[in-house]
């Protein structure tokens, strides 16, 4: 494939930079990836199932990777360790980033960056601002990857969601999808909607609590470009009629002193039997986990419940996205 | 040597999965080994001995180890990240599992190993609670190694102690043992009466204060699988006619408000020169560590200060472990 | 080059360990170093950038590397753990080693080294306390390197310091260096000025608030080595003639209740576009990171602005005398 170049201004010295065609500089937001590049990472992906335990597998042997964690993810920080582990790859983690000058001695995020720049070959950052992987890829000459920034984005984690989808489902164009549980607060549900309406003939089904419904912004962009989507108060209708149900946790911290609103809401739309009862034969239950009661434990053993494999996905997409910020295409 | 094979269930896929005849799946509890088990263990942690150093060790390369640990014991990791370390193979850590979703979130310990063990090829875990390794085993579908639940057990402890007495006097068979200290409290000294009573003639002296006295249970236990055991006051007489003198620290946090027992207790059998002075000149000193004064430190050049030997002997053993549950024999 | 052998007692064995001309056995303190060994380290650093990313590195592999970190302090530690893993080696990671049973529990630092230095092959550690490094090492058979104690040393900070100006400057005898800022409490300019002071004819400004200028002690020991010094208010002056501005932080914890007093030394000395005005052409600007306002970020893109060089340089030093220490020269 051919070769793409640019000229890196790095400290003292300017380099040119080629890669194939696959262009993909940073990971910062759902957003930024078309169809074409999804399609590109999903069959990187697919390569990556492979491969997984292969002894002799050292795509990224020599290649040191920086987990940068300004909050607590273990889920999120060792997915990403274990990908650039099973690539051959090395890793310097900091579970505690906080403690990384910048807050406790005032070190700015740029600066911090540019330190660990010089360690490492790639950064995965997690901060608790939203926008701060932007800022960080907007210094570093090193790839950065958004392993979420607050209330901002998780793109790997949206990638991975449609990635199950077309795995299990095996189509994304006119696929019918499920929303459940807290759509106000899930980063996860607003990511998966804007990636989700890049394919055509896409229907969205919101279940929500009222008090956590899905909020105006996401719903006129998904009129805008065309996704039909609909709200809807019964859990068994809505279930019957899809192809994926993707129940979500209600978030507990976003309702402060309200535990009586908190309570009401989570016991409100629960995933269990009598779903998977009128649940189609080929459609999915997905959960970003963790999970509380959202779903029944007796749900886990039907074939249906695909949320232990879509968290093993995630290793796959960030084995891709590894290689590909890395190597190229 | 001829194989096992079995059928494991997976999510979606089942495989068949076959062994040579080393058939451990998991390290839970002391109880479970056999002498022909333990023999096959020692003999691989020999071997391991010669290997240590070796630049061209990559008998687990591409293996991945992930260390969940929900309450820390730096001691205990370090000793089972290096031993993967020295195999070539690689790790994923996890220092303060406890934010790990399940305490921070409500996630349950079973809904973690699903997840972790999609990250990973073996789970050595460390827990708070009494039976949780137990509960990990039983849902992943990798192997899981206790290291050390709450109360409850810490099997390599105790393997990695039977190993040092056959490696400093040579026998394990006619050994007599001396457990002096906190015998009430103590994880270690009860784990190992019940590994040391699988072998023939032991003869066992407890050495304790009063209110840290070993209980019944295992006094019940030795008695009714023909071990003698006598209790002793007198830590110089009972030393006189050991193997071993197998010294542990009175745990403070055992006594609550009651400092003054502590106290007492702390200092009633201290491991000194004096001891030595009637120790047979073939007999050793043993300690899990960490140790305060209850052996002090002009015996540490004494060679026959067997408790660094022993702490070292760890890292033979849990190599041999890692090899055999990755491997098999 | 001939070859220096020595005995080592380790536990019951004896080990003659025998080391080309290089006998650095553990790195301290910045007063260990003379000229030549100072030479010697700079030449492997400048190896080291050339192999830097070179995926076929395997210099220290199999070798493990424990941090034993009794404070954290991210930035040394990724910078060791980078240079480990750039030359292919492996490391055991202890960011919180005060839980590491000795606060915890009562242990000995001893007791604590005789342990790791069972599972590792070389120590790094930082302490709270000054003198511990040299405490680790005194009962270590295997390096130990100091990266920080307390109050006391720093020695890898000061390498890179004066490996800095060398490659910068391109000399060390005749160079002229303004150290400005907290010059009191900061450790790093007191090693820096004991290590300068091994070359010939330097010249010293000290550029200080009044409440945190440089000690006597400093002082005195310059006078007595022969190197000019001098106490200067005006930082342009100063910044005018010298090769080197070398910038520090104040240090804020150092004031306690006085803030008022911090606030007004915050402020007195700040290396902005106004000092670039004046600096010689050829001339630079270091700074140990982290920053706050001390250097105004309008500097960063002057070539002069060479203190994200000199973090790098820190992993070329590490890289060096971590070969240096583990395999001779």
């Amino acid at each position: 494939s051919h070769l793409t170049c640019s000229i890196r201004y790095h400290q003292r010295s300017s380099l040119v930079v080629c890669r194939s065609k696959f262009d993909l500089d940073d990971v910062i937001e759902a957003q930024q990836f078309d169809r074409d590049t999804l399609g590109q990472i999903f069959e990187v992906a697919r390569e990556m199932e492979k491969i997984e335990k292969n002894k002799e597998v050292d795509i990224l042997k020599g290649y040191l990777m920086a987990t940068l964690f300004y909050e607590p993810s273990t889920r999120t920080r060792l997915s990403f360790e274990s990908a650039m582990k099973r690539l051959g790859g090395e890793v310097l983690t900091t579970e505690n980033a906080r403690e990384f000058s910048s807050a406790a001695k005032g070190e700015t995020l740029e600066d911090s960056i540019r330190t660990v720049e010089g360690y490492s070959d790639i950064i995965v950052m997690r901060h608790f601002e939203s926008g701060a992987a932007r800022r960080a890829a907007s210094v570093a000459s090193i790839p950065v990857i958004n392993a979420g920034d607050g209330p901002g984005q998780h793109p790997t984690q949206a990638l991975l969601d449609v990635y199950t989808i077309e795995r299990e489902i095996g189509k994304l164009d006119g696929i019918k999808l499920g929303l459940v549980g807290d759509l106000a607060n899930g980063r996860t549900v607003r990511s998966l909607a804007y990636l989700i309406a890049k394919y055509s003939d896409v229907k969205i089904y919101f279940v929500a609590p009222e008090v956590v419904k899905m909020k105006d912004d996401i719903k006129e962009y998904l009129s805008s470009v065309g996704v039909e989507w609909e709200e809807s108060t019964d859990l068994l209708e809505v279930a019957s009629k899809c192809d994926v149900v993707y129940q979500t946790r209600i978030q507990r911290e976003r309702f402060g002193e309200r535990k009586d609103l908190y309570e009401q809401a989570r016991g409100k739309y629960i995933v269990d039997r009598n779903v998977l009862g009128v649940l189609p034969k080929d459609a999915i239950v997905m959960h970003p986990l963790p999970r509380l009661d959202e779903i029944t434990v007796d749900v886990d053993d039907d074939p249906r419940a695909a949320y232990f494999r879509q968290a093993k996905n995630g290793l796959f997409i960030r084995m891709a996205i590894l290689k590909l910020l890395l190597l190229g295409r």
